[in-house]
């Protein structure tokens, strides 16, 4: 297939999980990838970003790779992006295989799991925040935004490349948690206040929807509920700050 | 001046500076703004937004507060409105008066420095988080997005109509320090880690542009800088999510 029309096709999550390719859009998230390990298909880059000694450097360093790199026109460029100001570049790439049963397990081990986390920026904040407070991996649950949706790729900024964020079932949780002895916890505003009790060497934290919370099939399975002390006339904190937070104060 | 005229004017800073008016838009936002003290001009709704029982009872509310109602057409909503799906109802409402030396003094005291953070979206979740933990006032320093812009207000989620958010500059920031005993402090990646130190009773944290981060001109005022630790891989937080794990870590 052609690139340009590959990049099209991908803006489907089947597309993407058919293919097991990926976009990402603008200057700095495609820096980022080229710098990574993941396998680059090619780069689409319009006139005017090619013109760019920026742009015109990630063009070298992608062919470098092996990868093609194809001048469109602004029109071919924007019928394929699909983030906000995507600066006329974008590439296509490998979905890393990924499985829980790769993770590396030891002490200590921190999992973040997305119960039906749906808003592409949120989850995007989050797997940066993740990669950044060196959470061991970020499990996705079904019901969560695609995490290779171009605007979660985009807000992540590069954290996709190195992070493990993956897609598993509850049941898949539910056996890695046996095997390997990982607590599991939720961040619900009715638990007990995080910091009550210290958090074990290997633990798993449930983030849930912004607006429902975490669902009654995960509510079932955890251990502890944990919250965050907020001020009464305020309902609630957004997902990305609130996993944010109790990912720094559940740190080993 | 008319209602649907007066909220199309208001889309620009200038004019809700001069008017001491801001726009309020989506059905939640109004429903705070509604439940608050702040004085609501009026509403706005589209005639679908108004069949809806939700919409109609905050018609009912804001008639009861003695604000006018009007039912606009479609394009004449979407004429006025700046929100990414407004639900069909804005209400214009009045900028408290808030000013540094009306702010309650006593211990502890947190405040919270915007240094030309630009993004509606990360100071609306910033203004979010500052009320859930309990900050005494968010201040924003010149270069940073209006409060009042209705992308802030929108995703700040009520925060606005009982935390005290206002423009200031650093001198003000400086006498108001001097006169209370208040040690600034600054969101710096080069910083000590934040915990190192315990922190004083009163305190205010300055956090930076999203990507320049603190200015040299508060970067020559502050006493302190602290940084939250983070893995080499990535370049930086978010600047909602760096704020609210900081906000948390210097909890009093």
């Amino acid at each position: 297939m052609k690139l340009l029309t590959l990049a099209r096709d991908l803006r489907r999550r089947k597309a993407r999980e058919r293919q097991g390719l990926f976009v990402c859009e603008g200057v700095r998230a495609v820096e980022e990838l080229v710098r990574s390990s993941i396998p680059v298909r090619g780069m689409l880059a319009t006139a005017h970003a090619m013109g760019t000694p920026r742009t015109a450097r990630l063009a070298d360093l992608t062919r470098a790779r092996g990868a093609a790199v194809l001048e469109v026109s602004d029109a071919e460029f924007d019928s394929a992006a699909e983030t906000e100001s995507p600066q006329g570049v974008l590439a296509v790439a490998e979905v890393p295989a990924r499985t829980l049963d790769a993770l590396p397990v030891g002490d200590p081990l921190r999992l973040l799991v997305l119960d039906a986390v749906q808003d592409p920026g949120n989850v995007g904040t989050i797997l940066r925040t993740a990669a950044a407070l060196e959470v061991t991996a970020t499990l996705a649950l079904p019901g969560t935004v695609d995490l290779w949706n171009a605007k979660v790729v985009r807000s992540a900024m590069g954290a996709h490349f190195h992070h493990p964020a993956l897609v598993c079932t509850p049941d898949e949780i539910d056996a890695f948690r046996r095997r390997h002895g990982v607590e599991l916890w939720a961040a619900d505003a009715a638990g007990a206040p995080v910091g009550d009790v210290p958090a074990p060497a290997r633990l798993a934290l449930v983030v849930g929807n912004e607006g429902a919370g975490v669902s009654d099939l995960m509510r079932a399975r955890v251990e502890r509920s944990v919250s965050l002390p907020i001020a009464p006339t305020v309902e609630s904190l957004n997902v990305a700050v609130a996993a944010g937070i109790l990912m720094y104060a559940l740190r080993p």
